[in-house]
């Protein structure tokens, strides 16, 4: 999926290699803010505006990215909760760095708790999460049993992941995020400097393909599973995830939790079940 | 260094290795919220605590962790604007997930502002900036010239990141960052599941050892360089950042706006100088 703007940028450097220093050319994956907004119906009064996060991404596939991440914060759940995504451009200077979404108008929403929500999730790896008490899935249920996954499939997906990159990105500068389902198949692949971000943008697709919960999904990651990407597959309804590097205690916990299979250390056809490994067929 | 909790976790796996399943034991990093809380002197009244941030962490070194975390916020400036650091344990169950920082009677402390600034701010990557046009780094100023760091010495660096790590942390669950003079000695190094939280926590420590700005410092990360740990250092006063893995646009830009060396994919001894190589000797 190619954006408005490009996902990397060449650099002049200087390079050090065997001892010798010389000037090269570089490509580093573009890192950019995006604005996402929400626009709701506030009464006869008209609708109403409203920013609610800024995150730094890699432009392109900037839609999903807003559908994934409103998904995953609660703040819509359906397809048809979303009637539009647009850039606004009022700034000029801000061009595509502005996303805005138009919920339905049976949508509620009320800011004055998202922005409660908001105010105390300033670090990263918490997304509005208002105090440790509410830490955890608002709203989610424990997924339910099935589909089987054969071992085999699980050891091949971080290739199938890897094949769904552009070449830069196998260099190590974007993280990589694919929704397969059961069988392997029909693999989304989305890329981005933020691992949450790139797990957005997957969700964020299915949500407008009208495909969630995705009850049959398998979620692969390129880098390390945290508590907060097991909590967008878990939003997401992914009973299986696999994360190329290392999960937190957290994620393993939350896994559990939720009845989610998480398989972690994936590489050279070897792996770890961390959780749910009745799923393993 | 050690907290009152353990940075590890034992866990029982399904491992798959050889196209063989067994039951295994393995260790995974722990990550854990942990909410960092200001209170300060509002007049005759008295105190007023507000919580400010949640960030998912990895256990110890927590008021170090604050401390850069305030640092970086421009909530603090200087070791004296804090009081005290110390754990909340009003509810029992959160012990030591709940730090307190005591802000001294003369800093200037706006709630309203702060909050303000942060309901924006919900994804990773940007903390507390409200808007687009707010993303950069209030209240920093370009860094002066010097020191030279011998090229050897940065291609070296990294080992020397990796000999300051405990035995898990090699095997890739946890990041590192380590804060080292401009001839590589004294170096500090912290771990955390969190990227900025291991940057958070060496800032934090200089912090409280009265050395910031850290003038001849020259920081080291085990993984990218994201706008987020740019800015960190730049605030921090560190005039050399080397990351081992690669950075991105927005990291190269910012470094190079506030004249830091900014050395990325430093590895097998080799490394890529995308800003400020006029500190190469």
């Amino acid at each position: 999926m190619i954006g408005p703007k490009g996902a990397t940028r060449a650099v002049r450097v200087t390079r050090l290699r065997d001892g010798e220093l010389s000037r090269a050319r570089d490509v580093v994956a573009v890192e950019e803010p995006l604005e996402i907004r929400v626009s709701w119906r506030a009464g006869p009064a008209g609708r109403k505006q409203q920013p609610l996060a800024v995150t730094m991404r890699t432009p392109g596939d900037d839609f999903e990215l807003a559908a994934g991440f409103l998904h995953g914060e609660g703040i819509v759940s359906r397809t048809d909760d979303l009637l539009e995504l647009t850039y606004c451009r009022d700034g000029g200077v801000q061009e595509y760095n502005v996303v805005e979404a138009r919920l339905a108008p049976d949508v509620a929403f009320d800011p004055e708790r998202v922005l409660r929500n908001f105010y105390a999730s300033s670090s990263c790896g918490v997304c509005g999460k208002a105090s440790l008490e509410a830490v955890g899935v608002a709203g989610c249920t424990v997924l339910p049993p099935g589909p089987s996954v054969a071992v085999e499939l699980l050891a091949e997906l971080p290739d199938r992941l890897l094949e769904g990159q552009g070449a830069f990105e196998r260099t190590g500068g974007l993280h990589a995020a694919g929704l397969f389902d059961a069988a392997g198949e029909g693999g989304v692949v989305r890329e981005d400097v933020g691992r949450h971000n790139a797990v957005d943008k997957v969700v964020g697709r299915a949500l407008l393909d009208r495909s969630l919960p995705a009850a049959h999904g398998v979620l692969v990651v390129s880098g390390r599973a945290s508590f907060e990407i097991v909590q967008k597959a878990v939003a997401a309804g992914i009973p299986v995830l696999v994360a190329v590097g290392a999960p937190s205690s957290l994620a393993v916990d939350l896994a559990r939790r939720f009845g989610q299979t998480l398989v972690g250390f994936a590489r050279d056809r070897g792996f770890n079940v961390y959780a749910g490994p009745e799923r393993l067929a």
